[in-house]
């Protein structure tokens, strides 16, 4: 029977509940960062950065371009990276750890991957700082200038490729099947929380192989770990793909990719899987004897996920309210609010509040049982919906004597009056429907937002109006792709994996096609 | 029955077993790094060197002083990370990320910091590359200069200061109790791996705090977490005590520290833990509102432990075959090597060894079953004595008609032949009294290496016979401790925390003294 603030039926609900007058006195009660909220019907963009700022997310730093990932923000980090570290272990891959500096000169040698990549980086020139003459500072000391200028890595190809080079000899030595967990630089011109930074967390996959196919089939398995990652985890459909060569990963073969839609229509790469031939174990030089006694240059692929996934899952649930999460990624699963007149009142809560968050720790389900005297229920309400947790228990007297509580949901705002007996199971399958429920309304979304155009008039048309991605027949080449993009800012995400034969006409050239492709506007 | 190669029992041995005339074939094999094998006694520098790079941990990387963690070191840190991590979080902690870069003037804000520590760092001074003009090469774009340089965190201190200011402003506000997962940097010029390296990975906790009794509380509860850590885990017995001025971190009032000892004399700093007064709060100005309504300067610690632990685990325990892990650390804690003259007995042991192997894990054990027929059991043998794998079994075709295995701890190199029934609850408890032995074992080593010298010629005659840590008087002058180091390369390590009031004069200037310290020469 409690609403969330800010929503219009707070005044009415509450006098329907035995506790309406202690709430009443709390109407005063100021509700979290309530004068900065932004509906993503008004600004999009504001919305997203208020809500990244207001949930405690991340917050910018003194430093350009870098951000403060905040505690909030950390936990469900940890939560992707708990997951998805598993799965890249059942897949056979092992952790290990890079440099971080990587020596300028190593950027040249794989000739596209210098031109795509190498350019925005921090460049370290200097090992040392000194005091300044007159002693009221720090500056650079000259004499410590390097000999060869080292680069913060942007990804890490050249200095991984650089090393296998000294474990590779025989057929024997392969696959190496490595992952990294790290940090990496690029140094972006205009920044946003999560979706662009100067410095992200990420994971690179990097390995090698004895044979073309052998790596292709990793690059698809390794893609096939992120969708699913993607779907089952953050709840996020995604569409498996292709990228054209304009979008390719500099020095790649193929790159795939899963492609997620977000609220307002924008697409946003969650991740990529690159088959690199040989082109960097011909940069570095690394050869195997094969079983059969030759020669060969080893088989590469890489892939990777970043923080940005932490933006695709704020985008693709929250609504005007908050954050919504999947349960799956959600640090605090349930909260526990008391409601109260009285400490008698408030110790017969807290001893059969610690009864149920016992019962649901006991399921793996983690709660948090909130008693703070510091604000009010209805202010606690806000900051739960703000958080994103996706089970609210509210407790009074009432519910104690009736041997009840008040369950609502995140997602749905849905309550419901429940009884003491089995709630634990019940919450947990709840937990299970809201995962589900929160998957199919993102898979809806997302199914609506993919609309065929046969014309650039209705291709442009589509992109003014409700975005989302387009389906069109494009004549393949680089100039079109690059013309189109101009004309529209849209991109082709990516040629569906699942895309079908089907004869067309370029939208832009009317060349002959063969099959469609997905253009969006996109993060 | 079976003895790791290398030993002089070798090939007494196999003559007992029913398979010796499988093992006699297999006698040419090369063992894994035979040749590379210093023993302790003759140069303990290089066989920490050969360890490190034959047990796979770690190796140098083509970045002056920065290192490759291969996937076996990392396998053992990230167990490291798991075990601390929930001890930080049990404690009421949680994770957050900071930036990698800091803003030059940032040193300079907390005067004793900027001395002590900023000087050796990478300094980022540009943000682009370009293409040389001959295109050969890439070079530094000079149009793209930083206003202010950066450097790369070598402790972030100063960056996190600056931004709890904007997170605080009551008493409501703390304490905040953060940790961070991170790389840091510091341009050592001599390097050995895991000990001293310029790149490194490391957690760091900073705590803000209301009072001072607070932090310092917080202070001695994570010195206790890092011993408990130390003890428990890595079965390293640490002296828990305090620094002195001289050995103290920039900017602390006082420094915790843990110390083990390890198996050539020298001490090894563990881990430490500093009560930072108001030092930092004062240099980024972070001031709060108490509860009486006064504005008043921030309290504040910081811990912080390192793959340096890498270092003092390796030394600490192994032995001239190889590692010794203490189980709770061992990537591997149980190997299953088959004796098989052909194929269908191969089968059969195999399908014996998936069943011991399902009957671990369901103990949470981890267990490899080592089939691969491109080696002999004996090439085997030494691999995992080299590796530190605490329990090997071994079965052979006689073993699956006794219903037995003959089962080999790694720290005594004991054997036993056991039953198979009940064999998942043997190794259990096994596994558990390998961790109690080498512990035990390290805690009367570290015991014997204690010596006390009341006169400075005394003190000089440990140092150069067994070494280890020498209880002495010392005046509590930074001159004295000083002089001493000159004359025999020798720190204090710390003042214990349960070192005795005891009247009595300083081995170097005869000067009054109230308690013993702890020297040693260290790492």
């Amino acid at each position: 029977m409690y609403e969330g603030a800010g929503s219009p039926f707070f005044y009415v609900l509450f006098i329907l509940h035995p506790s309406w007058l202690f709430l009443r006195i709390q109407s005063e009660t100021h509700f979290p960062m309530e004068n900065k909220k932004v509906k993503r019907s008004e600004d999009y963009s504001e919305w997203y950065n208020n809500l990244v700022k207001n949930a405690d997310l991340a917050e910018h730093s003194a430093v350009r371009g870098c951000m403060v990932i905040k505690p909030y923000g950390y936990a469900i980090w940890e939560k992707m990276q708990q997951e998805l570290d598993r799965r890249f272990k059942e897949t056979g891959h092992s952790n290990a750890y890079f440099p971080l500096l990587i020596p300028k000169s190593f950027l040249s040698k794989e000739a596209k991957h210098v031109e795509g990549f190498a350019k925005e980086c921090a460049v370290v020139t200097h090992y040392r700082l000194k005091n300044s003459e007159d002693g009221s500072e720090v500056v650079v000391d000259p004499e410590a200038r390097l000999e060869e200028e080292l680069i913060i890595r942007p990804t890490s190809e050249t200095i991984i490729w650089n090393t296998y080079k000294n474990w590779i000899q025989s057929y024997r030595d392969l696959p190496i099947l490595l992952n990294q967990w790290a940090n990496v630089m690029r140094w972006e011109m205009r920044t946003r929380l999560f979706l662009r930074t100067a410095e992200f967390l990420w994971q690179e996959g990097h390995t090698a192989h004895a044979t073309a196919e052998e790596a292709v089939a990793e690059t698809k398995q390794m893609l096939e770990v992120y969708a699913d990652f993607a779907e089952k985890v953050m709840a996020v459909p995604v569409i498996r793909g292709v990228k054209s060569e304009n979008e390719r990963f500099a020095g790649a073969i193929d790159t795939y990719c899963i492609e997620g839609m977000m609220q307002d229509g924008k697409a946003l790469q969650m991740g990529t899987s690159h088959f690199l031939g040989q082109n960097f174990a011909k940069a570095f030089d690394v050869k195997f004897t094969s079983k059969e006694g030759k020669l060969e240059y080893v088989w590469a692929t890489s892939w990777g996920v970043s923080t940005r996934l932490m933006g695709a899952l704020i985008m693709a649930h929250s609504d005007d309210e908050g954050l919504v999460l999947p349960p799956k990624l959600a640090p605090i699963q349930v909260v526990i609010v008391p409601i109260y007149k009285n400490e008698e009142q408030l110790n017969a809560l807290t001893e059969k509040a610690g009864e149920i968050k016992k019962a649901l720790e006991g399921k793996g389900i983690s709660v948090k049982y909130d008693n703070r005297d510091t604000h009010k229920p209805g202010w606690k309400f806000a900051e739960y919906e703000l958080k994103g947790v996706p089970v609210r228990i509210a407790m009074g007297p009432r519910d104690l004597e009736n041997g009840t509580v008040e369950v609502a949901r995140r997602d749905t705002k849905e309550k419901e009056v429940l009884e003491l007996a089995d709630l634990a199971n019940k919450v947990e399958h709840l937990l299970v429907a809201i995962q589900e429920n929160i998957y199919q309304k993102a898979l809806d979304f997302r199914d609506e937002s993919i609309t065929r155009a046969d014309s650039f008039e209705e291709f442009q048309k589509i992109l003014d109006g409700r975005a989302g991605f387009v389906s069109a027949h494009w004549d393949g080449t680089s100039e079109t792709e690059e013309k189109i993009k101009e004309l529209t800012k849209a991109t082709i995400r990516c040629i569906p994996l699942d895309a079908k034969e089907e004869a067309g006409k370029c939208i832009l050239t009317g060349n002959p096609s063969s099959r469609r492709v997905l253009f969006a506007r996109a993060y």
